[in-house]
């Protein structure tokens, strides 16, 4: 593979960014900094394959990447798509050094490699930062339980009404605009939607709660209204206390 | 609440059948020990609500108890079912020391009533039981994106199928009778279907892969017929690395 493409320099401050290093000791901070490679990467290229020996975790400068594993037939799981600020990739020091989905870039990124032997060694070190870990993976768990039960509880308009919610900045109440971050397509695949059943249930979502649809571009007039349809089958309430 | 109902033993043996402590330190091992509670608790009992201040972890030594949140209008959403063996509330110590889900016993349990003061404090301690924590909060993680994937890839018979194979012993082959752990109401809940789906979809798993229904007990001619309907809409091959 042809990278890195391009080097940069990646400081203690981006590094404590990433929730997990916020408040890690300045060892870690260093060893980490000084191991990382600032990588460009073309949409379209696969970082990783699952099953690939996992030497490297990633924080993802700009750009999205989208983790996923595949059938035998060919069929796409999609397990996350990732944000800029987020990691991936780093539990694979508890899955015998391997990586256990694939990573594919979908919009030209900036990715930070770090070295997972060095997060090993840290975590091993660092009780501050083993328990960060555990905090980062337990917000995780939540998120996942969350999803669960969204899958059980809410129909598809309501799922994609509560991933709107969640793209909103805090506090917005009345006349937003909201861009999507990434294709519809994408978007129905990450919630687990055949595209028909997307565009239906995006139908839907507009004639329950107002919204309007132009392109990529949400208008939300009054969230409370979102919300109020969105939410009544969760059991959390607006805004949802892990955002 | 009239808990605990009755003092057994608890040793160090025992605790260390859980696989978070079969490795501890001896400290962490007796620490926990000596503060630990047998509890006999009868079926519908509730034991916790989310959002109840968290001062205790369990481990279940027999009976079943179901982890669940409520959405304002009183539907539930099942989180998990948690088997003889294995722990539940211990990741309150990383939520503020809250429940995040309720939990109802729902079949007559003994369960180990263990302190998350003590659990915190030997995390802190004890690196090694911090990276067993990791780990098996890594397992769960694993456990989470496969149910996730299979709510987007597999349909109703194979998830009914998914979890039949699960509760195979290692290395069974043929003329296999399971018996249900826990009624098909429940099961078709924890499977987020509704009972007439539930019902329709193990007709139809019947009808692929030849198996056989008599009340709770499942009889399974040939283990790779059921694998190989219900797993080629999986990530996964038939053993799962994870059981």
């Amino acid at each position: 593979m042809d990278q890195p493409v391009q080097r940069k320099k990646f400081d203690v401050a981006q590094l404590r960014q990433a929730p997990l290093f916020a408040q890690c000791d300045a060892q870690t901070a260093s060893h980490l900094t000084q191991l990382a490679m600032v990588e460009r990467h073309p949409r379209d290229r696969i970082l990783f394959i699952s099953g690939d020996e996992a030497t490297s975790f990633f924080m993802v400068q700009s750009g999205w990447v989208k983790l996923f594993r595949e059938t035998l037939d060919g069929t796409q799981a999609i397990i996350d798509i990732v944000p800029p600020g987020s990691l991936f990739g780093e539990t694979a020091i508890f899955e015998d050094d391997t990586y256990t989905c694939s990573a594919e870039i979908i919009e030209d990124a900036e990715l930070v490699r770090l070295p997972l032997a060095t997060l090993k060694q840290e975590i091993e070190r660092d009780g501050t930062l083993a328990l960060d870990m555990l905090k980062s993976m337990t917000r995780h768990r939540r998120q996942q339980d969350k999803e669960l039960e969204h899958r059980n509880l809410q129909n598809a308009p309501q799922r994609i009404g509560c991933f709107l919610l969640r793209l909103l900045p805090t506090g917005a109440e009345k006349n937003i605009v909201l861009s999507l971050p990434y294709d519809k397509a994408l978007l129905a695949a990450r919630l687990g939607m055949q595209p028909e059943t997307f565009s239906r249930a995006l139908q839907r979502l507009k004639a329950e709660t107002g919204i309007r649809i132009k392109g990529a571009q949400i208008e939300i007039d009054d969230v409370a209204q979102l919300a109020g349809y969105t939410c009544a089958a969760c059991t959390s309430q607006f805004p949802c206390s892990d955002r």
